[in-house]
Order: structure tokens, then C-alpha cells, then sequence
């Protein structure tokens, strides 16, 4: 059964204070892996094994990875730690952003997510420094709101053979594409795995 | 001249949104490492280098360390990504954790703090992925508030023979004992640096 929105507060047994209240638990419906140079597109897997450079193999992967456009801050191409490692997006956001978009579906693979959950709410909004642990005691951390960028507009126009549909995908995605992560205990993530999820105070 | 308060919003060059605004410039009044295992307490340097890890051969530094009772939500000892490579304090928040103590200063190196800036308004209260960038180029992570804990109550009731201070820091320091840092460009800091803080949206 779903726990939903029931918050739990954890047990303080330290020296510090509890950082971090359980609040929900999430499914995970798939999990993906993007095994190409060429696309960002993901494909399903029964299970993705995660280390702290990400999905090896995976076009995400590394402990340090060239900065890009998204932290300006930095010149391109200048090695940085690489916080963009695992891209989550929810059922329920991915059908929100197909029904602003007037098409039956937009698929998480083509979003190139690596991980689909169901069964909560506003995943893209979770705050950064959120956990997200599986059952085998693997551990992600939320470094925030993926920002839509032009790129799966393409593929979904291309899937349906609209090309107009394009342009269509930031607006309609904003605030629902969902969150990257990064690992921060490794292991192994299965497709129906159960997703519990903590957030800072 | 300090840019204190000052908004400046960084030009977009990209595909994405715009996901940072340069907001203070503070000044590094000192640098510092803990390099003895039986302490935290650190000890002022010309400069501190930092890698992926940390600052090599400080006592918080690992690319991985075992879990404590800060991340209650592994067993104690399991290897995870360290995310509390670098601690950060100002000097004005030291100043009001030593008014409410009722002491003459509460010293960073007693905090076992690696960096204390100053000018900047509640450095406790900079949101989580808030950047730290040096002038060589270094960049740091905010991880978050450092919650106080009793250690460094027991390093100022010794600093000040009156072991009836002890007990005092967790509550005078609430909200004032600054923020933990992980390192996401390589470098140098030194003492006397600037410091550009650029906030997420």
C-alpha cells in the first residue's frame, strides 16, 4: 500500500539534530540506461547498477565530466564533479506534460530518463539535498529541477512525425521534467523496486 | 569595495534557462586545515588546496567516508559520496555566537571550520547548491546549514578554562555555525581571496 503523503518523522538517536523527515514512498515503474554516443534517448532495463560517477556506460556517466552551458559559471569545457548524473521523471508529470502538448503520451525514454516513478507528487519540485534509497540500501541525491531544454522536443516531434511539436516541449515541460540526481550510496535500482524518499528540514 | 547586497543577474548564453543569479562577493579572512586525527580543531594556512575529496590530508577528507549519525539513514559505516568536505563560517556569525556565549570570540579554528569569510550576511542561511567561486577558478558546493553539535562547546569551555561553556554552543550557535561545502572545481584558496556567491533560482 502507498504511503502517500503520510510523513513520518524519523527517530533522533545522534548527537545532532534529525536533518531529514520521511516523507514519501514512491514506485519505481522503470528504470532505463542511454548506451548511445549519439542520442540522449534511453532505453528500458530490468535494472541499472549505480556507482558514484552514475550508470557506467551510461552518456551521463563520470566522477568529473566537462562543464556545459548549465553552470556558465565555469568555461566549457573545464572539469568539474558531476551532479547530472541520473535523470528522474515521474508518470505523473510525463502525462501532464503530454496533455499540454495534446499528444496521447510522452515516454520517459524519450525525455532520456533513467529512472520513471509513479505515486508522487511534484517530483520536480523536491528540494535539493532530497534522498531518494531503494531497497537494497542505494542511495540518490536530488541536485534539483532538471530545466527543460530543447532537445527531447525534437525526438517527440519525431516520434510522432510533427515536427511542429518541437517547439512545443519547454513551455509544456516546465516544471515537470523532473529532477537529476546524484549517487551518493551505490548499488543496484529494479524496475518495481519501492522508491522512499527524505527531505531536508 | 565590497559588492555587499548587490544583485547581479548573469547574462544567458545557452539553450537553458538562466539557473543562477550572482548575488555577494565576500572576503576569505583566513584558511584553514585540521591534519591531526585526534582533533578537529584546525589551524590557519597561507593557502588550502582542494580536490574532488576535499582538502588532502585534512581530517574530512574522502571521496567516500563511512556514514555517521548525520545520515542516520544508512547503518553506521556505509560507504557513501562525502558531501561534508568543507566547512565554512563568518566572522560575523562567529561574533554573534561569542556575544550570545558572552565571551570576548569564538574562534573558526575552534569550530574546525577550513574557511572563514566575511562580509556576507547569513552564510548559515545560503541555499543548498548555492556555488563558491575562487579567484583561480576553484569552485565549492553548498551541502547546507552545519548543524551544531557539542564538540566545539567542549574546545571553547577549554579555550576559556570554564568547562560551563560546553553545553552552551549548540543553542548559541543555531543557525550561526555556517555551512559544509564539496568541491566541484579543483584549486587553490587562499587567504585574503574574494568569493563570488551565486545563488539557484
Amino acid at each position: 500500500m502507498q504511503e502517500y503523503g503520510k510523513v513520518e518523522v524519523m527517530e533522533d538517536k545522534g548527537a545532532v539534530g534529525t536533518t531529514m523527515r520521511r516523507t514519501y514512498t514512491a514506485s519505481i515503474v522503470s528504470v532505463m540506461a542511454a548506451g548511445h554516443k549519439d542520442s540522449f534517448v534511453t532505453a528500458a532495463a530490468d535494472f541499472i547498477h549505480v556507482e558514484l560517477g552514475g550508470i557506467p556506460g551510461d552518456r551521463h556517466y563520470g566522477i568529473m565530466v566537462p562543464a556545459d552551458v548549465r553552470q556558465n559559471w565555469y568555461p566549457k569545457g573545464t572539469m568539474i564533479a558531476n551532479r547530472r548524473q541520473i535523470s528522474i521523471v515521474s508518470a505523473e508529470e510525463c502525462e501532464e506534460i503530454a496533455v499540454r502538448m495534446g499528444l496521447p503520451e510522452v515516454r520517459a525514454e524519450w525525455l532520456g530518463a533513467n529512472i520513471l516513478v509513479s505515486g508522487l507528487e511534484g517530483l520536480t519540485s523536491l528540494p535539493r539535498g532530497s534522498r531518494l534509497l531503494f531497497p537494497d540500501g542505494t542511495g540518490l541525491i536530488c541536485e534539483g529541477e532538471n530545466e527543460p531544454c530543447t532537445g527531447p522536443g525534437a525526438v517527440i516531434g519525431e516520434q510522432y512525425g510533427r515536427p511542429e511539436l518541437s517547439g512545443m516541449f519547454v513551455k509544456a515541460a516546465y516544471k515537470r521534467r523532473g529532477i537529476v540526481c546524484s549517487v551518493e550510496r551505490e548499488g543496484t535500482i529494479n524496475r518495481g523496486d519501492s522508491c522512499e524518499i527524505l527531505i531536508p528540514r
